[in-house]
């Protein structure tokens, strides 16, 4: 017998009106032994960006044959697609609004318009596609459904551009693209732009941070430190405390300057 | 083999304190193939009637055979009964406050008193039912005891009245019954009243909001909307906005009105 | 077939960036056939000793085999040690800083220091132990790893002081330990304690409480109440309210005093 297949679910719904329950019925009544695990219903509502982030992050320590729901869906009942994406071999059922842009192997994912009717709930509300599009499709594809009978597959799909970072001369100018709960500022400057035979010193906006740090337990209760995060990601955190606090957001820049060589 | 049991959970308890957790291992020790799973723990404390709504949205989806435990009980402790009510072959295993009135099939629900203690945890604490009582019966019902071995089957049981729209001439007079995370407005005006050969307009409190649309999509960002949504319910909303923050609340009079026929 | 294995999960990460579902996704990859179950991820951030609170109540009613997590590890990247304990045949994966000192047992549990590396991720990021030791120990653990493989046995851990009431003359003097959603307040004063042929009477700091009660029902609406709760720990409240609300607080005193014979 083969494994339970995993079905993981994030939406911005929260979890108090009953939406999320009414998706994991449909998942199970069609597909009794999945497993459906919460990954978050806590984005604010309708921040794609954020949604993408976390659909990135938490996929992707999931095995092949995973399959992710991913709803965040202002356009919910306009003309955007519903979209089935393959990528490394893990699936994602998500709106053509580009939450599924930047998870592993979105550059060379396969993607298919939902448009095989008969795998939706019936009738399919003009609100409620989470339940009645993409909790439904997933259901059947957990139950055994092969990705190419879910619809037509498609050549483009949305896609989030993410800021890309620039070098300067020898420094790399990047910006903040996501803040955690913790008020932690992941930037879009990644490990591998980073030569690790240089010390790099690293400025939020106008505030000077320091070099580059193993960890935040490198420096001292409330201060401001700049380390390579757990996603490949320079960070800027404050120890026991807040970076968001100290003004950074999305959008501060973040730059990052050669210092002697190591 | 049959398929594993689901049972889920929803209750006002937080999850912080490590009470719904003390739950399912109540649930997981019982019947340690059972599939649980949350629908929410965040119904605002002792509000039985956003209990109900939400857990007839959620229940609706699932299988027969399933398990909903539903806990907001201010009268833990008092002389307000335990139940279990089976209602269209799904098991809802509440505080006879009213909890369970809206779920599909409550009208010829059959229902029983939880009092068969063998069944309970023992000592049965007198604050804390929804481990000792309700997430050991539920455990138990997984394992598979049957309904009829959990207590004395009962004639009657606490239900909630939910408010009924009038026809006033031509019109519908109801009323807003649940406000959701994002501020959509659902009344208990439902498809059924609505002649689809007609046009309607509806009105909300004093403001206009114009004819019934497909879905929010159909008017611009910022706009005031009526639809008819995927509780199959009359609701108002505001695209990409809040209708609760333009006044609308639990009460708000709902008028809608006949205009030109189609 | 033996039983699925549960792996639960307690954090203080919230759920929003994804963190939480990084680590089911080790967790599931490890060992497809756990059941992986929320506890919480709504701790405050970095409040240790709630966590501990939370992880003693709900793991209290898991069967024996069970696997719990609870990474909430302000000291991450620091030179404290990684921890499987061990107690009353439970499993614990916890950072060393007394998180699991409460737990049922916790006086004779085993530990293990996790230095068997061979079973984290790698590389192990500095700054999320919760994916890269403690959720891939907890998969190989539920894939059937024995727990003397995780590490070298040590005889001592981070245990966290339980402020121990005190007795003085007959009464009983204590303190409020943890404070729940409700505004409940748990104190450090047990049942064992209270001889039960006496009548008891709590103050609150400088609140006149009155006998211990057996339930809020025993008062009326809006009044304090003590009462022995669902952990077997004296409890103040207000029946449809709260008593933090009337000052209530961690630390605050509880002092019990004798009344007459019962």
């Amino acid at each position: 017998m083969s494994h339970p297949v995993v079905v993981t679910l994030l939406t911005d719904f929260g979890t108090a009106d009953g939406y999320v329950g009414a998706m994991k019925g449909v998942i199970a009544s069609r597909a009794p032994r999945a497993r459906i695990m919460d990954i978050t219903h806590d984005i604010a509502p309708q921040q794609v960006r954020a949604a993408a982030w976390a659909l990135r992050q938490s996929s992707a320590t999931f095995a092949p044959g995973s399959i992710h729901v991913a709803v965040v869906d202002p356009g919910v009942g306009s003309e955007r697609r519903a979209l089935l994406v393959k990528a490394n071999d893990k699936l994602f059922v998500v709106p053509d609004n580009g939450i599924a842009s930047w998870v592993e192997g979105a550059e060379r994912a396969r993607a298919w318009c939902l448009d095989a009717v008969e795998l939706h709930r019936r009738p399919v509300s003009a609100t409620f596609h989470g339940r009645d599009i993409f909790a439904a499709v997933a259901g059947h594809l957990a139950a055994g459904v092969p990705a190419e009978r879910c619809g037509t597959e498609v050549a483009r799909w949305e896609r989030l551009p993410l800021p890309e970072p620039r070098r300067v001369g020898e420094a790399v100018e990047g910006e903040v693209i996501h803040v955690d709960r913790f008020g932690n500022l992941i930037s879009n400057v990644t490990v591998e732009m980073l030569s690790p035979d240089r010390r790099w010193n690293v400025r939020l906006d106008d505030i000077e941070i320091g070099s580059v740090q193993r960890t935040y337990a490198d420096v001292s209760a409330g201060e401001l430190v700049a380390y390579l995060g757990s996603s490949q990601h320079l960070e800027v955190a404050v120890r026991d405390g807040s970076a968001a606090q100290h003004g950074g957001r999305v959008g501060s820049r973040v730059l990052v300057e050669p210092g002697a060589r190591g």
